[in-house]
């Protein structure tokens, strides 16, 4: 829908037909100029700059309406961009940011995941299966104990290896040594398995030090990095996803996050939170609250994650979606049939209660996932 | 109820009473270990990681549980001290976090409002009255048109002048060219009236452009900066706040961050978020929606934004409430009563329908506040 002068977002709105007009009528206004309509006396300022609602129609018990914006209120900063998204209309309850249409300035200038979908299987080497993501924990083992912990997992077949995005600096596992150890593990299993498994670090921490922490990584021979921008920002993880000394994948962990779309009447959609954001903000993966587990995500919602993982959005990639969050073996079968291939499935808990042996039991997930070790 | 080696976070929960202690349970594991806690062997990450519900009681309709969590989840990172608070549980509805009362080593760490409420106060040489604060817009006007209007804004009394939060880097605007106009513009009014009105130049920005901006706004002659931390990033405000190369004061705006407190049962409240939160990256003003207005806030919700903001909280100042959003010249007088003599009162399209001479407007501003001009 978007003109090459004007770009389109579409908001769902709560109310009868007549209050959901007079409230996209707001938002023209609100995300713009926030200001009387009546006392502006600029031409440019009335005609161009102000919202436009381009169509409403019904949907459900809610309403949709897309609403155009000239492209120079944004500029290309993809913070004002949001910005005029939804930045005060973040704060009115019973609208919901369903859809982004950026203006394609702001798409040439991002770089998106730097490796994506298909980047992720030609550094793991998977191409015929969902692939396979466990995290080190629990929080308070020590790095030993994580090191011993991350070499199981690789010995069994597990693609991804994280940090909890609970493991940041503490005592019990202070950073500086937990990565060293913890790649040395890695390193150790995949010269025994002739696999590759990626160890992936939570770089998650205040300030530049998040940097740094990418960095140190990186040096230390991690393969990849999990970060939580609802905590260090989302400016701080497409910095990194788009820094070339560290050019490493980018696991993207929604801590904090959740508010944006926890209530289906406000805030944004899965499709455009999970998929089209993550991926402007250089994200390769999304770990997100799969259905049926400990969170209340539905089928519904996770299809929106996946879609928007994949949907078209300029020259950027599709990135790889990532449902965890109380997953266990016997779950597998319909999450593939569901998801298909192109995920990467992550089982934290599940993979410890289904026996002692966790190398095992890494092996039966594998198995169940599809491909015999 | 902090011990000195645990801290507190109360949540309202919604539910029966089995059903709200179940998710206080349930809270204690995903906050921490996110593992099944019968599958812990390890002594200490059994009795002291894993979160420890304190009390529960009935409030209203609710539940409210107070939780302690061990000092070592946290560390000295506020970063990590957040994903503790609320990380996994932000995407849990039905949960919010209502206050916070963080370890001593964290707030000790922390540099906070750099100059809070007294600060403002001595740079502006207003101490007997609200402070009052404008916004530089609509969105779309030349540089020329802001400077003027910032000198027509200064002549008449406001005390703090502010770029509206939509004013980026546009084509219509930059920044490069709008902050050195606009600083000059105040600055010449100061000179003829013998005050000093401060100019806050909006500095959200992509990535460390942010951090840019206010070093170059500082070097034009700014008084203050304002920042919306929604889009660039909390972490990236309190660097700026505690830079002492800048050394400015700090307002934070709340685009883009409305999805944290725009619902009632999740999220976290305006107590918290506003209050303490913000005061915790260094903020040492809070511009927030008023009660009555455009947006929905509550007088209780403002209340507690008012309350949070000057609670006790470490060595940390207190910072100053900056009611606005659809405030007009007729509730100066309830809202002088309701928020006392301690808050920043903003008012913005208002200021231009009340009369078609800006700087009378501005003057009225000033007597309906409280003090003639």
């Amino acid at each position: 829908m978007n003109s090459n002068k004007r770009f389109t977002v579409v908001y769902s709105i709560v109310g009868t037909k007549k209050e959901a007009l007079d409230k996209a009528k707001n938002i023209c206004v609100e995300q713009t100029i926030e200001f009387p309509y009546d006392l502006v006396t600029d031409k440019y300022v009335k005609n161009t700059i102000v919202g436009r609602v381009e169509s409403i129609k019904a949907c459900g018990k809610k309403y949709m309406a897309a609403i155009s914006y000239a492209n120079e209120t944004a500029g290309t900063e993809l913070t004002q961009f949001l910005n005029v998204v939804f930045g005060n209309t973040s704060i009115k309850p019973g609208i919901r940011v369903e859809k982004l249409s950026p203006p394609a300035a702001l798409l040439k200038k991002l770089q998106g995941p730097r490796f994506g979908m298909s980047g992720i299987r030609n550094l793991t080497g998977v191409y015929n299966r969902p692939l396979l993501c466990s995290a080190l924990k629990p929080m308070g083992l020590s790095v030993k104990k994580l090191a011993d912990l991350a070499y199981k997992f690789a010995l069994g077949g597990i693609d991804i290896i994280k940090d909890d995005h609970g493991l940041a600096n503490q005592a019990f596992s202070p950073f500086d040594k937990r990565i060293p150890a913890v790649c040395a593990a890695v390193k150790k299993a995949n010269k025994e398995t002739g696999a590759t498994t990626l160890y992936a670090p939570n770089i998650t921490a205040d300030g530049l030090e998040t940097i740094r922490r990418a960095k140190f990584a990186k040096k230390c021979g991690a393969g990849a990095l999990i970060i939580s921008p609802g905590l260090a920002g989302f400016e701080t993880m497409r910095m990194i996803a788009e820094d070339n000394s560290i050019g490493l994948p980018i696991f993207y962990h929604p801590a904090f996050h959740g508010s944006y779309v926890v209530n289906p009447d406000s805030g944004i959609s899965h499709y455009a939170f999970f998929g089209q954001l993550t991926r402007m903000h250089g994200a390769d993966a999304v770990i997100f609250p799969n259905f049926g587990g400990r969170f209340s995500f539905t089928e519904c919602e996770c299809r929106e994650i996946a879609d928007g993982c994949k949907a078209g959005l300029g020259k950027l990639k599709p990135n790889l979606p990532g449902p965890g969050g109380g997953m266990t073996m016997d779950r597998i079968p319909y999450m593939k049939n569901f998801y298909g291939h192109d995920a990467v499935f992550l089982m934290g808990g599940g993979l410890f209660s289904s026996g002692k042996d966790i190398t095992e039991n890494c092996k039966k997930f594998r198995r169940v996932t599809g491909t015999i070790l």
